[in-house]
C-alpha cells in the first residue's frame, strides 16, 4: 500500500477543539440546570408569526419544495432589492445585484472562492468571527490580522463598543501587493461596535487606493442603536468594490434557516453566484420563499422598529446586572452581544480546570467557571483573536442577549452569585 | 493600480454556459405553452402529507428554527442510523457514522474538501453528474474519466440501462499513485443503471488493492427495479474505505429542502464533518427535523414500497410513447431518468439554432428543437461527458419522469408530433 488512505486534507486536519464545542459540551454537564445558554448567538424565541405563516404556506406549494434557481428565487431577490433600495444610491437590479446563498456564512465563502487565488491575502480585524478564517484559507488565501484595540479603561469602567478603535496606520501597514480583499463587520460581532461614517470612509479610501474588494458583513444590519452607515454606499468608487452580506436568520430570528444574500455590483456578484452554484448548487426553497414574504410584509407589521426596540431593551435589561455588581462592560452600539469585563473576578485558586481549558487564556477559565458553578454559558473572546493579541481580551466574556426576558432575568439572578468572587 | 480588482478566481472564471441555463432559458421562450419540463430532476408533486406536517410542526418549535449542531440534529442522525441499519452489517453509531450536510451535493463537496489535496486524482465515470467536476476541482483535485459504454445496439432497439458497461481494464488503467478517491453512482444519473453486485465487488477490490476512498452517491437508493447492492456493505475491507451519500430531497420528493447525509466509518466521517462545518457551518434546522420524522414514520405509512411502485409505473407509462413511435430507449433499472435514442429523428435541414446551441453536439439541437417546437424540455447528455467521449451519446436525450401522470400524458401527446420527423 502506497499511502494512508485516511489521511485528511491539511485544511481540515489537526485543528484544536473549537470554542463552540468546548462551551456546548461543558454546558451539558453543569451543576445548575437548566443551563442559561448565552453562548451561541441563536434566538431564544421564534420568528414572528407572519414569517412562520409564510413558511407554512410555502410548504404547501409544489414549486416551493423543489430546486430554486441557483442564484435564488426571483421573488426573494426582488424583495431584497426592494427592501435595500432605500439604503443605496445606486439602482439594485434583482437579477444582477443580488444573489442568494445558504446563509451568510456560505455567502462569504462563495465570495472568497470567487476571487481568492492561493497566496492572495485578506485583511481581517481582530476580534473576528471564527468562520472567516477557514473560509479564507479554503481557497488558499492568507489571513492578515489587524486588531481592534479595546478601550484602555475597559477594565475599570463601562465604555461604549464604539471605543474599540482601529489604528489606520496599522491597517495601511497590513496592505501589500498581495492584498485582494478586506472583511468589515458592522455592527460587529463580538464587539458590538457600529463603525462610524468617518472610519468607513477612511477604510474605503484605502481600498480604492489599493484596489481591494470590500466584503462587508452586515448581518446585524437592522439592530443598530447609533447611526449606521453602509460602506457600500459611501461613493461610486467604493461601491464598485463592495459586496454587502445579509442574513435572513439574523433579520427574522431564524438562525437555523440558512438563507443569506450578497448585494453588490454585477462584476462581483456574478462570480459569487458562480462559486455558490459549485458549493451548494441552490439554497433551501421554502425558507427562501418565506424570507421573501418576510421582507415584503416587514414594514406593514412595523417589524423593523419593533425588532430594534426590543433588542435594545434586552441589552439594557441584562446590563443592569453588571452595574449592580460593579463590573464594567462594553455597551453595544448594535447587534445582540455584550462584552463584560471580569478582571475584578477572582477565581478560587484551587479550582480544577480540565487540560483543554487550563491550557487556554483566562477567559476560557472564566467561561468554564460560570458554566459549572453558575449555570450560565458565555463565549471566551480570545478565540476570536490570534495568540499574539489574545491578551487584549482575556478578562472579557461575550453574552448573547437574544433570549426571552425571563431567561435574561434568570441569568441576572445567577450572576449575583459572582459577588463573593469580586475583589 | 497594480492589479484588476475584479478578476475572478480561475475556479469560477470562463466556464461555458451550463446545460441547465441553456435548457431553462430556452424553456421560457417556447412556442407551445405551458412547457412540459422533463429536464431538471425535480418532482412535479409535493412530499407526502406526513412529511409536510412534520415540517409545519417543526416551524412552531423554537429550537427547530435556530442553529443545529454542525454535524446535524441528533434526532435526524438517529433516524438515519435506524433506517439504514438493515442495509449494513456493521453497526451505525448516529454520532460517529452519520453526518448531515446541506443536500447531497454539499455533502460530496465536503468529502472532497476533507481528503483531496492539490494534485490528487479522483476517478469519475462518464456520464457524470456535472456538479462532481467542480466539487473535485475546488480543493485542487484532478478528475480522471472512465466511460460507461452504451449498448452497441442502443440506436436500433430498446435496451436495459444495465447494458451500459464499465470496462474494468479501462478502470484499472486509470489508477495511479495519485488516485485518492473514486465516485460511484448507483442507481445512476442519467443512465438509470443499478450496478450489479459483481461489478461493485470488482470495483471495491480494486479500491482495496490501491487504497482508494469510495464515494458512493446513492441518492436514488429507494428507487430500484432490480436487486440493489450497496458497495459499502460488501466486505469490511471495502466498508472502511466507503462513504455512502444520501438525500432527503430525493427520498421524500423535496429537492429544494437541501438535507443530505453521508454514512461511513468514523475515520472518514470525522473529516467530512470538519469540512462541512467550514463550508456551511450547519444545515437547515426545521427541514432536518422534518426529515427525521419522515424516516421515523416512512415504514408505517408504507411509503418506501409505494414510492418505488409509483415511480416504476411512471417510467412504464412514459416509455409507451417510445414504443409507439418506434424509437428505442434505455429502460432504467433505478431512479427516475429515461434515456431515449433519437438517432432516427431527422431535424429540418434549414432549422436555425442560436450559436450557443449550434456549436454543441446533436443532442443539444434535439433538445432545443423539442423545447421550441413541441413544448417539452429534456437534457442533452453530452453535457455529462468529456469532449472526447461525447459522441457516444449525441443521439440521446434524458427525460425526468418524476412528474404528475397527466403531465406525462401531455408529454406523450406532444411527442407524437415527432412522427413526421422519424425516418
Amino acid at each position: 500500500m502506497r499511502h494512508d488512505p485516511f489521511k485528511p486534507a491539511k485544511r481540515v486536519a489537526g485543528q484544536r477543539k473549537d470554542v463552540w464545542s468546548i462551551v456546548n459540551e461543558a454546558a451539558e454537564q453543569g451543576k445548575v440546570t437548566p443551563m442559561v445558554n448565552m453562548g451561541q448567538g441563536f434566538f431564544g424565541y421564534n420568528p414572528p408569526n407572519f414569517v412562520l405563516d409564510a413558511a407554512r404556506d410555502a410548504l404547501s406549494r409544489v414549486e416551493c419544495n423543489q430546486y430554486s434557481p441557483t442564484k435564488g428565487r426571483p421573488r426573494l431577490k426582488k424583495a431584497i432589492a426592494d427592501a435595500y433600495k432605500p439604503f443605496f444610491d445606486y439602482p439594485l437590479d434583482p437579477d444582477k445585484n443580488v444573489t442568494i446563498t445558504t446563509g451568510a456564512n456560505e455567502g462569504m465563502l462563495s465570495a472568497f472562492m470567487g476571487f481568492i487565488e492561493p497566496g492572495d491575502e485578506v485583511i481581517v480585524f481582530e476580534p473576528f468571527f471564527d468562520q472567516y478564517i477557514s473560509n479564507i484559507e479554503m481557497p488558499g488565501g492568507k489571513v492578515v490580522y489587524v486588531p481592534l484595540h479595546p478601550p484602555e479603561n475597559g477594565a475599570t469602567q463601562t465604555t461604549s463598543a464604539g471605543d474599540w478603535k482601529l489604528n489606520m496606520r496599522e491597517l495601511e501597514a497590513a496592505i501589500n501587493d498581495k492584498t485582494r480583499m478586506i472583511v468589515i463587520n458592522s455592527p460587529h460581532n463580538p464587539v458590538g461596535k457600529v463603525f462610524t461614517k468617518d472610519e468607513l470612509q477612511a477604510i474605503g479610501n484605502l481600498c480604492v487606493k489599493h484596489n481591494i474588494i470590500i466584503l462587508s458583513d452586515e448581518v446585524y444590519d437592522r439592530l443598530y442603536y447609533v447611526p449606521f452607515t453602509r460602506i457600500g454606499n459611501l461613493s461610486p468608487e467604493i461601491a464598485r468594490l463592495t459586496l454587502t452580506v445579509g442574513s435572513g436568520g439574523k433579520n427574522f430570528y431564524a438562525t437555523g434557516w440558512r438563507v443569506g444574500w450578497l448585494i453588490g455590483p454585477e462584476h462581483l456578484i456574478t462570480y459569487v453566484s458562480a462559486a455558490h452554484t459549485r458549493i451548494c448548487f441552490s439554497s433551501v426553497s421554502p425558507l427562501q420563499e418565506a424570507t421573501a414574504v418576510a421582507f415584503e410584509q416587514a414594514d406593514a407589521h412595523g417589524f423593523w422598529d419593533q425588532s430594534k426596540k426590543e433588542m435594545q431593551a434586552k441589552v439594557k435589561r441584562f446590563n443592569e446586572i453588571w452595574d449592580e455588581l460593579g463590573l464594567p462592560y462594553s455597551d453595544p452600539e448594535g447587534g445582540y452581544f455584550v462584552l463584560a469585563n471580569l478582571a475584578k473576578v477572582k477565581l478560587p485558586e484551587d479550582y480544577e480546570f480540565p487540560p483543554h481549558v487550563a491550557s487556554r487564556p483566562r477567559d476560557f477559565k472564566l467561561s468554564w467557571f460560570l458554566i459549572k458553578e453558575m449555570g450560565i454559558a458565555a463565549i471566551p473572546p480570545t478565540e476570536f483573536f490570534t495568540e499574539k493579541n489574545a491578551h487584549l481580551v482575556e478578562d472579557w466574556l461575550r453574552f448573547a442577549v437574544c433570549k426571552d426576558d425571563k431567561v435574561l432575568d434568570t441569568a441576572k439572578e445567577r450572576l449575583r452569585g459572582l459577588k463573593k468572587y469580586i475583589q
